[in-house]
């Protein structure tokens, strides 16, 4: 299990390095904090607050083990009871930049595994994926996120990014609205590739992936200027980030039912959200564009 | 039922008068929708919105039939079964003013009954109340707040204040945060106060009085000035007001489930939210102090 969690640490550190390297500003708050869960294990939260460049950004690990499976993972299991013990690891990655010209985006990569009652791994399994939520659409940033995608799952598999990104549309999506939360991406849950090692190699690879991406898209985006109102609106439609983190996102509420961290599983929420019950006839028109764009089919 | 919702709406009406007065400004939107419910019924959403005095306020009717009952009124009701049709009308009020002094206030009372085949009331309960979120403690409001609510409450039945306060405590809480959404009040359902007729009235005193210790709370604070850094923690205060209504609330999420009117039902929530991860000494120690506050028993 050491080794697993190096590698899911390794994971951590360089996202954390490279969006480190994004935030100039002596004015932002750069926080790394490690913690124990009094039911065991822990996790390092690391988050970047009021930037120049982040709203905010979070980059957690956590690595925690039980000795009685949550019920919320059986209905995914091969295992049908929960007396089993378990270990469950990964790193969740959330970034919502300053500039609404940048997309959002969300990265999760996750090893579950049910243990014996010597602690051996009697079943395990693969999660997690990779979403983009723009507030302004450009075709070109969106098509090269999911290209990315599917050449690198393509090298694993040639059927994984034509059903992982049917998930990630399936999933990240907000009934009461009837809205996608974005242009989508990867999701996946209950998987093995092939072996643990090389289960855990394939999230390495998406997460350098998600990572290299997201990076193009930032590089694209970064030198356009924005205007008061072209703020307003993204807040406007954090909101909606808000309502599906809350109302729909399994992982938070599982998180926040099961006495989780509730500041780190929150840290993926904006650093501000709007409500308006009418908006004026020009932010009507944006999100009147926005949401037709998150309806479209971006799976290639 | 014609007779009932006459009443409610009447109710409506008087708030929404206090309110106006209020909003004096010509830059605040004033909006009032009518609508109707596709399944059956209809209300009437009005809401003022970015004004000098409020940020936003929802006043809202609602009056909707449906010709089975929803499950989720089955666990209150005398009746085990969903066969039945069901009338439900109720009011909710919900404030968010701009000045930080003035707490944030909701209001909500309803009727619920079940028909039979030949739609006569077969049985009916009603159900409401309402609570105070300050963001600065003044304890003489509070004391005032409780107060009015046992008067208006003992002239009904003199054990009605101590259960419906202790009810509004125990609703009114974020697990997840282990903390109380404001200083309280009173909250009640599946209550009979003898007739149909009797019940309306009590709702209607309860909303009365409702409205006049909430206007009273208003002018005792609405000429204090406030500071940027007094709005900033408002707004993140408002952060879990939003992580009540959308994760706690079981109205809103029975609301967002069964398909009700969305733009209604997130009328509640503030013109804006903020999270940190981490606060500024400043906002951790106004934190704390209210914290304290909302932790102490204000039952009169």
């Amino acid at each position: 299990m050491k080794t697993f969690e190096k590698r899911f640490k390794s994971i951590q550190n360089e996202i954390i390095a490279a969006y480190t390297k994004l935030e100039s500003s002596k004015r932002a708050s750069i926080i790394s904090d490690s913690w124990r869960r009094p039911e065991g294990g822990g996790g390092r939260t690391f988050v970047i607050q009021e930037g120049s460049f982040f709203d905010n950004c979070a980059v957690n690990f956590s690595s925690i083990f039980g000795s009685k499976l949550p019920k919320s993972a059986i209905g995914n299991s091969i295992v049908k009871s929960t007396r089993y013990g378990y270990q469950a690891m990964g790193v969740s990655v959330i970034c919502h930049p300053k500039n609404p010209h940048i997309p959002t985006s969300h990265m999760n990569v996750r090893l579950f595994c049910i243990l014996d009652k010597k602690n051996k791994i009697k079943d395990w399994w693969i999660g997690g994926g990779y979403d983009l939520t723009p507030y302004f659409v450009n075709e070109e940033d969106i098509s090269h996120w999911h290209k990315s995608a599917k050449i690198n799952l393509d090298g694993f598999n040639k059927s994984y990014y034509g059903k992982f990104s049917k998930n990630c549309n399936e999933y990240f999506y907000i009934p009461h609205r009837d809205e996608r939360r974005g242009v989508g991406g990867v999701f996946f849950d209950n998987k093995k590739h092939k072996s643990i090692d090389s289960s855990i190699h394939m999230l390495e690879s998406i997460a350098k992936t998600y990572l290299n991406s997201y990076q193009d898209i930032i590089n694209n985006r970064k030198n356009l200027s924005f205007t008061k109102d072209e703020k307003e609106f993204q807040e406007l439609r954090r909101g909606r980030y808000v309502e599906f983190n809350l109302v729909n996102d399994r992982g938070t509420a599982f998180g926040l039912q099961s006495n989780g961290r509730t500041p780190s599983i929150l840290s993926s929420l904006p650093l501000r959200a709007s409500w308006k019950y009418r908006k004026s006839k020009e932010m009507q028109a944006k999100e009147k564009k926005l949401v037709k764009a998150l309806g479209k089919d971006w799976n290639v």
